[in-house]
C-alpha cells in the first residue's frame, strides 16, 4: 500500500441483514461517503451477531485496507457482539471507561432519566487502548482503534443509519487528520437526461470526454425516466488542486453541451417535474392533464412535489372512453374511427383537459400499456403524447408525437409520462419541440 | 459443519456496490431465498470486479459454508471478471463450452439477430468440469462448479436482479437435490392487514400467539399502507414434517381471525387494490374516483395492474376547487361554508365522480398533505376521505369518515389512498364501515 492510495474495508454486522429482513442501505451510503472523503471502500463484509464471524472479518478487513469501519452490534443487550469481537480481533482487554460513564449519565441527566440501566451501562465497555466519538442521535458512542496493523485503524459505528450518519461527520475529521495529505476527495456533478436511450448517449458522451475529459471518470446512470450522467474527478485536498478540479467538470459540462441539447434538464431533486414546474411558475401558467394508459402517473407525480397547488389545476384519468368523450370532449367519431390511441385523440384530450380545466398547458397520454390491448398496427407499448402551451397567435399551439416503448406494463407508463412531461418541457423551453422543430408533430 | 446445518455464503461483485452508486438489494433478496430454501446466509462478501478479489473472497466463502452463491460479473465485457476468478480460485480451465454457443445462437436468431458477438460469445466460457443453468430473463447463464471444499458447491449468477431471480428457481431445485435431507426449509405465511397501527397491533398479536403459536415466530413488517404479519416455522422437510408445520401456521392463523377482523384482506400482490378489484369485478361494478391531496394515487395505483380497464372508469384529480365544482358537481356554496376539506365536499366528489363517470362505486379524498395549508381546526395531515357503493334501496350508500395521519406529505398521501381502498373494502364486504357500524358515517 502506497501513499497516497488510503482505502477502506466495511464490515456490518446483523443477523438481519444476511436473513434479508433488511436491506442494507448503510452499504451504499458508507461507499458513498469514504469515497468523497477520499477513501475508496475496497471490500466489505456482512456477519451475523457472532463474536468469532465478526473478529475473523475485521482481521480480514485490516488485511485488504488501512481503515476499517465496523457498523452495527454496538447496542445494550447480550446480542451486541461487536465490543467483546473487537476486543478479541485487537488482542485487547474490555474495560469500562470513566469518561464514557460520564458522558452517559450526563445524557440521561438531560433528559430527566435517573441512574444507568446495566444495558446502558454496557455501552460503556471498550477495548483500551483507544477513543470514542460521541453520538449525537443516540446513546451508544463511535470507537476508534489503532490496529490490528501497523497504520491501520477500526472505527466501529452503530448500525441504526441515523446514528451511523450522524457520526459520520467526526469520523470524516478523524479520517482527514490521521490519513493527512494521504486521502484523493472525489469531486462529482450529475447531469440530468431525458428521451435519449442509453445506447445513443454513451458513443456521443464518450467522444466528447476522449477530448476534453482528461481526469474525469464518466458513469452513465439510466433508469425509466433517462440517464444520469455522472461526472468524477480527484483531487489532493488542497485548495488550488481543488479548483483544478472543478475546472476539469466545468470544461467537460460545458463541452457536452450541444451533445445534450433538448435532453437535459436542471433539477436539484433530479426530478424533471421540478424543471418544468420553475417555468410554469415563472410564466403564472396552469397545467391540466389528461391521462389514459398512465392513469394518473403525471398528476401524482406533480402533485407529490410541495407547492404544486399554485400550478396544477388538475387531471382526468380518462380511462374508459366514455369519459374521454364526456369530460373531455374528444368527439365519439374520431374515437371510433381512429381508435383511442391515435394523434386526434391525444391532441383532443391535451386541448379538451386545459380547456375544461381553465389551464394555460395541457397534456394528453393515451396508449397501450400492456400486457394485453396491442394490435399489429398498434403494438404494446404504443403511446401517442400531446401537450398544449398558449402561443403569440389565437390559437394554443399543440404538439404530439407517437412514441413506441420497450418494456412491461410498469415500464412503459413510467416512461409515457417522463416522454410527456420531456414534451411540454421542450415547448415551454423552445427545444426540439419548437413549432420549426422537424421533430415536432409526427415521429 | 453436521448434517442438517447446509448454509450458504455469499459473494456479490461490482465497484457499484462498493463507490454506493447502486444499493445492493439482491443481498435481502438472496438471503430470504435461501432461509426460505432451508439454507441459511452466514456471511457475505462485497468485492470489486478485480479476479483476485472475487478469487479470495470465493475461497474464504467455501471456508465457511458449504454453498457458495456469487453474483455479477457474468456480463459480457471485459470488466465482467468472475468466469476468469473462478477458474483461478477452483484451479480449473476457462473453456468455451459447445452446448452453451449453440444455446446463445438459439437465442439469438429466436430474437431475429445474427451471429454472436466476441462480447456474447464470452458468455459461452465457463471453468470446466462444471455445468450451466439457462436464464430465462438475459443471456449470461449460471455456472455451477463442485469445490472448492469438499462436497461443497459454487454457484454463479447474473446480477441484474430479474435475470438473478429468474434464475431462482433452477437453483432451488439443485440445492434441494444435492443436499437432500440436509436442509430446514422455513415455511411462511404473509397476512396483510391495514388500518391498525403496528402499536395496537402487536400487542394483541403476540398475546394470541403466545397461547396457540408454539413454534411459530411472528414479524411485523410495516409500511404506510399497513402491517403485514409473517409467520414463520420450519421442519426438517419429510412430509409429515410439512404437514405439521402447516398445521401450526393454520392454528395461529385461525385464531388470529377475530383480531385482525376488518383488517385483514387477501391479495397475492399485497395489495389492496387487488383484493377491492376482485370484490368489483365479481359483482361487474365499475370504480371512479376524485382525489384531491392524494393527486391521482389511488388511479394510479389502481392502473398500475394488468386488466384494470374492466373496473375503472377513470379519476378526476380536483386539484383546484374550480376543478370539484366544474367537473364533480361540488357546490360551490359547501366549498365556501364548509372548506375544501370536510365531509360534504368528500362525499359529493365521490358521489358526483360516480355519477359523471358513470361508475357504481365511487371515492372522495380531500385534505392536507403538508408540509404548508395546515390550520388550528385542520392540521397537516386532516383528510376526509368518502366512499359511494349501490345500495339495495333507491340511492345510493355513501359513507365517510375524517382521518389524521401522521409523517410527511408523501406519508400522508400514501395513508389517505390507502385508508379510501379500506373504507371501499369495508362497505363491499360488509366490514367496519357497513351502514349499521359505529364507526361508519364521522369518526
Amino acid at each position: 500500500m502506497t501513499v497516497g492510495s488510503v482505502r477502506a474495508a466495511v464490515v456490518t454486522v446483523g443477523e438481519e441483514l444476511l436473513s434479508g429482513a433488511t436491506v442494507d442501505a448503510n452499504a451504499a451510503w458508507l461507499g458513498r461517503a469514504l469515497g468523497a472523503l477520499g477513501v475508496p471502500v475496497e471490500r466489505s463484509w456482512t456477519v451475523g451477531d457472532r463474536d468469532d464471524a465478526i473478529a475473523e472479518s475485521v482481521l480480514a478487513a485490516a488485511r485488504v485496507a488501512e481503515l476499517v469501519i465496523v457498523t452495527g452490534g454496538l447496542g445494550p443487550t447480550e446480542d451486541d457482539r461487536t465490543r467483546p469481537a473487537l476486543a478479541r480481533a485487537l488482542g485487547a482487554e474490555l474495560d469500562e471507561d470513566p469518561a464514557l460513564v460520564r458522558h452517559l449519565e450526563g445524557r440521561l441527566r438531560a433528559s430527566g432519566r435517573s441512574a444507568l440501566s446495566d444495558g446502558l451501562r454496557r455501552l460503556a465497555l471498550r477495548p483500551t487502548p483507544g477513543r470514542w466519538l460521541a453520538n449525537p442521535a443516540g446513546a451508544a458512542p463511535g470507537l476508534v482503534f489503532e490496529g490490528p496493523r501497523e497504520g491501520g485503524w477500526v472505527i466501529a459505528l452503530p448500525g441504526v443509519p441515523r446514528e451511523m450518519r450522524g457520526l459520520f461527520p467526526a469520523v470524516a475529521d478523524f479520517v482527514r487528520e490521521t490519513f493527512d495529505g494521504r486521502l484523493t476527495p472525489v469531486l462529482q456533478r450529475t447531469l440530468h437526461t431525458t428521451g435519449l436511450p442509453e445506447s445513443e448517449l454513451a458513443p456521443r458522451v464518450d467522444a466528447v470526454a476522449a477530448e476534453v475529459g482528461e481526469g474525469v471518470e464518466v458513469a452513465f446512470l439510466p433508469d425509466l425516466t433517462g440517464v444520469d450522467l455522472r461526472l468524477t474527478t480527484r483531487h489532493d485536498g488542497t485548495a488550488a488542486a481543488r479548483a483544478a478540479a472543478e475546472e476539469r467538470l466545468d470544461r467537460l459540462d460545458h463541452a457536452l453541451r450541444p451533445i445534450l441539447a433538448g435532453h437535459r434538464f436542471e433539477a436539484s431533486s433530479g426530478d424533471l417535474v421540478e424543471t418544468v414546474a420553475a417555468l410554469l411558475e415563472a410564466r403564472g401558467w396552469w397545467l391540466a392533464t389528461a391521462e389514459s394508459c398512465t392513469g394518473g402517473l403525471v398528476a401524482q407525480r406533480w402533485t407529490a412535489r410541495a407547492g404544486s397547488s399554485s400550478t396544477f389545476r388538475g387531471a382526468v384519468v380518462a380511462y374508459h372512453n366514455d369519459v374521454k368523450e364526456r369530460l373531455l370532449d374528444v368527439p365519439r367519431a374520431v374515437l371510433e374511427a381512429q381508435g383511442a390511441v391515435s394523434e386526434p385523440v391525444a391532441r383532443a384530450m391535451a386541448e379538451g383537459v386545459a380547456r375544461r380545466l381553465d389551464a394555460q398547458c395541457g397534456i394528453g397520454i393515451t396508449g397501450v400499456a400492456g400486457p394485453g390491448g396491442g394490435s399489429e398496427e398498434k403494438p404494446v407499448g404504443t403511446v401517442w403524447i400531446a401537450a398544449t402551451v398558449p402561443s403569440n397567435g389565437a390559437a394554443p399551439c399543440t404538439r404530439a408525437g407517437r412514441f413506441q416503448f420497450g418494456g412491461d406494463r410498469e415500464s412503459v407508463r413510467v416512461r409515457a409520462a417522463q416522454a410527456a412531461l420531456h414534451l411540454l418541457h421542450g415547448m415551454l423551453e423552445g427545444g426540439p419541440f419548437e413549432p420549426s422543430s422537424a421533430r415536432a408533430g409526427r415521429e
